[in-house]
């Protein structure tokens, strides 16, 4: 009796359901240490100390009914100021709390820009690889999401299939850098390339099109490299942050919306979202967790660890003879499928103990996704096992 | 360049922000204890001490990483046992944690019982009056409100016109008691009347109707009038419940879902429910607010607080002539009109500054909602101005 559109998503995460319950047989079976579960992107480093301890002295100091209770939908005022000006400071922007909408992580908040903008029928454009959910949240809306599929070169955006797919039902496009799965970050080049088709698009159709940018990952980047920050080279872009990854509160629901000045219509559009965050049933984001947010706006986690585990696994896969993408941000690793399925490569680790996510899962196919927010011994001990795949399939 | 469908919702929401920006506005030019706001649905008994305690011990003993992290999307298993064990003592009921998703509150419990749910089209029932924003959840699945009018006699649901309203797309009625804006308790007997009724339905039509029980309020009954559990009555019932107002957590957003083993293709609803939670961009409920309330399961707001508002509103508006619905439950009271328009009642008591809701709003004209989550003082001194009105009308 469920809903039509929903029986492809059970359908579909039976798929990954049944990898997770694989592996809770196997470490029964073989024991924790023995199994190396790469499929989850759960942080591995513990928020730090001082989130904890805010919450404490909130929860000691605070009236009671201010700290659990209502505020603006949007959020409270001075959090939102808080977040505006640490982003002002680190990017040169000139957001207020105007600019900024408290959501339940970031995918509360592509959720709400989402209902705030579109019709059904409009497109949003994607490029692949992509988070699996990216197109259950564009369905939500009952719009229509068109993927632009890969270029496995380098695995920054394929432009040129991207101008072909602008049409003038074109909406958005869902912009993700860091980007899960490839672990690649877009350049500035490639940024500035995209607003240009867009603002030529834009032009041509004499229609507004908006980049909906989600950028969990923007804290976790490797050997300096630079995030542009998209609001900068294209007006009508959307900000959908969480601290799921940055400050290791996955389970929290924490993030935000930055909507900026130079938005199209942004008046009508602020105050729509801030409707949007209601009637989605969101309300508004967790009170007691925005104002800790607020308060430790500017702690940074641990990305050493990541940062370690990604080189320990990078070399080691290469050493084996594995092709893989460089990671240069995020906490995966994409890898090149040595077998033509994805899907028998990852049974084939299995038999290793190895859980790793078939690319076909981000419409990537011939690719996998290693996630190494694990620990590192969990890395140390699997790149044992990876040479012993190595071996059999005579990679090494 | 907003959706279609937010245009309205923006239109409707400007009204309830200009009052509450009248009364900002009023505050300031008389003072707050001058001004006597009774718009907002806001608690006004702080969450219980314990609440807080929990939180401490929780962050002071716990893995960071475990009290932040991802759990299943339904939630903790142990603190959906907690909810589980809570409700089978209270109600007798035999549910397992497998029958309880945590959720956002009740308005993320709806919208995920809806998603699993609703097909473009599909009809959902909703009795006069109702919350404002029920209509705006239906819709956000493309799915159709048919809205029963009140039965003012007893503001009980109107089950005659209810009978006429259920057609072969109907898919569910929304139902809410103790209810939002009238304070009615649906007794006993109502709810056998409407179970009965669906089940006839359900075998004219060969079709499968469902409940959606929103019950915010169930805690905070006066008197000793009983809430009856509605899946004890039905079996299609799923139970949207929040901690906001019976725990004083409204900011927190924590509350879950009920779905009985009974409800027709339970397993397959209860998963697609699971996923419903993660692509309308909850993900879960948020982690350590689930551990808190699970230990803390069984605590009860001090609602003598609400009771004594309540009693002292009541009999000072009746003393002064004003007809009321007399509240059973919740902490509203719902009063007739004395002017024919109830937008021009409103106006006038502003001019008092009385802030009350106009029941237009709830899809109830000539009515008017009074919030009396307030305190005392503030009853108290905002008779002195209802008699002004009263006079004003010659009700005395």
């Amino acid at each position: 009796m469920i809903a039509e559109n929903m029986k492809e998503e059970v359908q579909k995460n039976s798929t990954v359901r049944q990898m997770f319950e694989e592996g809770r047989r196997r470490a029964k079976l073989y024991g924790e240490d023995k199994v190396f579960d790469f499929s989850l992107g759960n942080p591995s480093v513990p928020a730090p100390e001082e989130i904890n301890r805010e919450i404490i002295r909130l929860v000691q100091e605070s009236d009671s009914l201010k700290l659990h209770g209502y505020m603006s939908n949007a959020g409270y005022e001075d959090v939102r100021k808080q977040v505006a000006d640490s982003l002002n400071r680190r990017f040169d922007t000139h957001f207020t709390e105007n600019n900024i909408i408290m959501t339940t992580g970031a995918a509360g908040a592509i959720n709400i820009i989402f209902k705030t903008l579109l019709n059904p029928e409009e497109e949003v454009i994607i490029f692949a690889p992509y988070f699996m959910e990216y197109r259950a949240y564009v369905k939500n809306h009952k719009a229509v999401p068109v993927i632009v599929p890969p270029d496995t070169e380098t695995f920054q955006p394929n432009l040129e299939a991207f101008e072909k797919a602008i049409t003038p039902r074109t909406k958005a496009l869902l912009l993700n850098s860091p980007n899960n799965p490839t672990g690649v970050v877009y350049s500035e080049e490639t940024i500035i390339k995209i607003a240009g088709i867009l603002k030529q698009k834009q032009e041509e159709f004499g229609t507004e099109i908006y980049i909906v940018s989600d950028e969990p990952y923007r804290e976790l980047v490797y050997d300096d490299v630079k995030v542009p920050f998209v609001t900068r080279y294209y007006d009508n872009t959307a900000v959908c942050y969480s601290f799921s990854k940055s400050l290791s509160l996955p389970g929290e629901r924490i993030g935000y919306l930055v909507i900026p000045n130079e938005f199209c219509d942004y008046e009508q559009v602020f105050a729509a979202a801030s409707i949007a965050i209601r009637i989605m049933g969101y309300m508004n984001a967790p009170s007691l967790m925005q104002k800790v947010i607020g308060n430790c706006i500017d702690l940074e986690t641990d990305i050493e660890v990541y940062d370690r585990n990604r080189k320990i696994l990078y070399n080691g896969l290469k050493e084996l003879g594995f092709e893989c993408v460089k990671p240069e941000g995020a906490f995966y690793l994409f890898m090149k499928s040595p077998m033509e399925s994805d899907f028998e490569f990852a049974e084939k680790a299995k038999e290793h103990n190895i859980l790793i996510v078939p690319g076909t899962s981000f419409t990537c196919p011939g690719y996998l996704r290693i996630s190494y927010c694990v620990s590192e011994a969990t890395i140390r001990n699997s790149l044992i096992e990876f040479k012993k795949l190595a071996q059999e399939l005579n990679l090494i």
